[in-house]
């Protein structure tokens, strides 16, 4: 399945430099969010949520909870969709997201969505389409060929609506979502050369020097279908036997000898959520050089990790089970973008002479 | 350029029994429209207009100025469109078509329609779309290609989209747009066993028994590009003009001569525009057997056309003078039918689980 986010939430910090890039990004329109098709958990949490904590404080951030892209790939099973709408946005709100500083607004409630959707898919041909790398890749991933759905192949074209809709300046992704910001600017420059105005301006990607986390196994993506994620839920034993499971190095088979960090997931995860790099960068030199086992670095990170997560689930668990505060928090967030969205459309509107009305 | 409406405009009465068909037809909700992408002609009027006053007194009508849908292969001549709109409304209402009787709307005022088009496009694949016979006809002639515009090649959808949001029972279609309502009743048939009830209902085409009013040179298609039309505000000079360029029967070289109905496309007019058929058989009776001449049957058909032009043109003329008229009507009928849309896009957004907010 596919987990790809309309941001690359499954992304994890490589360097500590992730956060300090947000801190200095200021006074900017951005667009992020995340297809609606399951929990958010730990790769999500490092590669974006962090971050957009972050960003809504010296920023016009929108979060668009994507269920019309959710369904791309899950028309004939809607319900994976619909299910988990309030998870996400229980998610959003127990890592600290604030509806009163950030709108977080729902994709189908927001009309103009669609309609820009649609006059932006007379201005790209299918073959530019399917040139799209990033597209290509989840096509073959998911054995489509040419019975894939009209909605995933042009799903390109929606994600250039979502973005010029909010008028974004700033798009967070991971370097393999930047196909996509390159046809959402084709398609901006298209419509101002209709125009022969800037009737919308082109997005820049906001980029960190991130990867994708990985699985515990280390091989796979990380995949709620697949059973090797940790959501912002998951119970003190749940990331205990996680972390147990994770991948290290299999030549390292006593304590005394020297192990290898690359592809050593422990590693990975406590560089990417251990609060003291310093900590993590002596602990890194103690395993290389011998007399540091795995036994250890893995209750070193279970601790971390429950200790970041506890106060996430305690809050998780109250918000969801108040559906209805986080009906009214979407409600009011898709309002709010109804009515942002709408001077964008009819500005396209205009572009194709159609403001007649 | 594809004239193609979203009904067939451009078709001809073979036999005298279209309108007495719809004369029969009550108590339905219809939906058709046309492209705003040129001036309607005697082709549309023959084809459909005629048709349309007659079926909106008995039932409930909706004609859509297919806008979108005009841009889906003018996405770079947007004017092309825009330019057009008020040239469609003005036609309607010049050939007796009643904003009281019939609901006019304009499609880029319609929101759901985008909306409705999106949730499908997720039930439809590629090769579905790539396999339509009217879309395939349509890339071949147009020399699309692979660089055949996403918005052109998922039209179908549009149309879908188009005939469920009124819930449309009725669609008056020639035989070559049958793909069209099937690749819409497939839609249905996946909406209803997604909701496993009954959410959208199919359609039945309206066939007429009719063919498509051939041009004056009785080769190609008629075209407002080819310049082969007679528009509903043409002058006398230009109908007897016309009809003076029209093919007959190149053998038929003396009026005492027998001359050849079939193909002749003076023939095929009168068979369309006059209004008394026993005359015209008799003329035909007359030709056949030699010593009519094609000045005098000429004759006949231009004083038919024009005495059928003539009120039209005047109303049409005056109609064309008052945009704010034209545009008051337009902006009612869309009001309605954003309101009546609402229903069925509420319906599907269920069907798909998307109704929490």
């Amino acid at each position: 399945m596919r987990d790809t986010p309309i941001t690359p939430t499954t992304t994890a910090a490589k360097a500590t430099t992730t956060t300090s890039d947000s801190k200095d990004v200021r006074d900017q329109k951005i667009l992020t969010g995340d297809r609606a098709t399951g929990q958010l958990h730990l790769g999500h949490y490092v590669g974006s949520l962090k971050q957009r904590v972050e960003l809504q404080h010296l920023n016009q951030q929108t979060i668009l909870v994507a269920d019309m892209q959710g369904l791309t790939d899950n028309g004939n099973t809607p319900s994976k969709v619909a299910d988990n709408i309030l998870n996400v946005v229980a998610d959003y709100l127990a890592v600290g997201i604030d509806p009163a500083k950030t709108t977080i607004c729902l994709q189908s409630g927001v009309p103009a969505l669609s309609e820009l959707t649609m006059y932006y898919a007379n201005l790209v041909s299918i073959a530019r389409l399917e040139r799209n790398p990033t597209v290509k890749s989840e096509i073959q991933g998911k054995n489509f060929g040419r019975s894939i759905p009209a909605g995933f192949l042009t799903y390109p074209i929606s994600q250039a609506a979502d973005i010029t809709a909010f008028q974004a300046q700033l798009v967070p992704v991971g370097d393999d979502q930047l196909p996509m910001l390159e046809q959402t600017n084709e398609i901006v420059r298209k419509v101002n050369a209709l125009a022969n105005r800037e009737v919308l301006r082109e997005c820049q990607p906001l980029l960190s020097n991130i990867s994708r986390l990985p699985s515990a196994d280390g091989k796979s993506k990380m995949s709620k279908s697949l059973g090797n994620v940790i959501t912002l839920d998951a119970s003190d034993k749940t990331i205990s036997q996680a972390v147990k499971a994770m991948y290290t190095d299999p030549n390292h088979l006593t304590v005394d000898q020297p192990g290898q960090i690359e592809g050593n997931v422990v590693f990975t995860y406590l560089d990417a959520f251990h609060p003291d790099a310093d900590y993590v960068a002596q602990l890194k030199d103690h395993y290389q050089r011998g007399g540091l086992g795995d036994g250890k670095t893995k209750q070193i990170l279970t601790d971390c990790l429950q200790t970041l997560i506890s106060p996430i689930r305690a809050r998780r668990q109250a918000l969801i089970a108040d559906k209805g505060y986080l009906i009214e928090v979407l409600k009011k967030g898709t309002e709010q973008a109804k009515q942002e969205s709408q001077q964008a459309l009819d500005n396209v509107k205009a572009a194709f002479g159609l403001n007649l009305l």
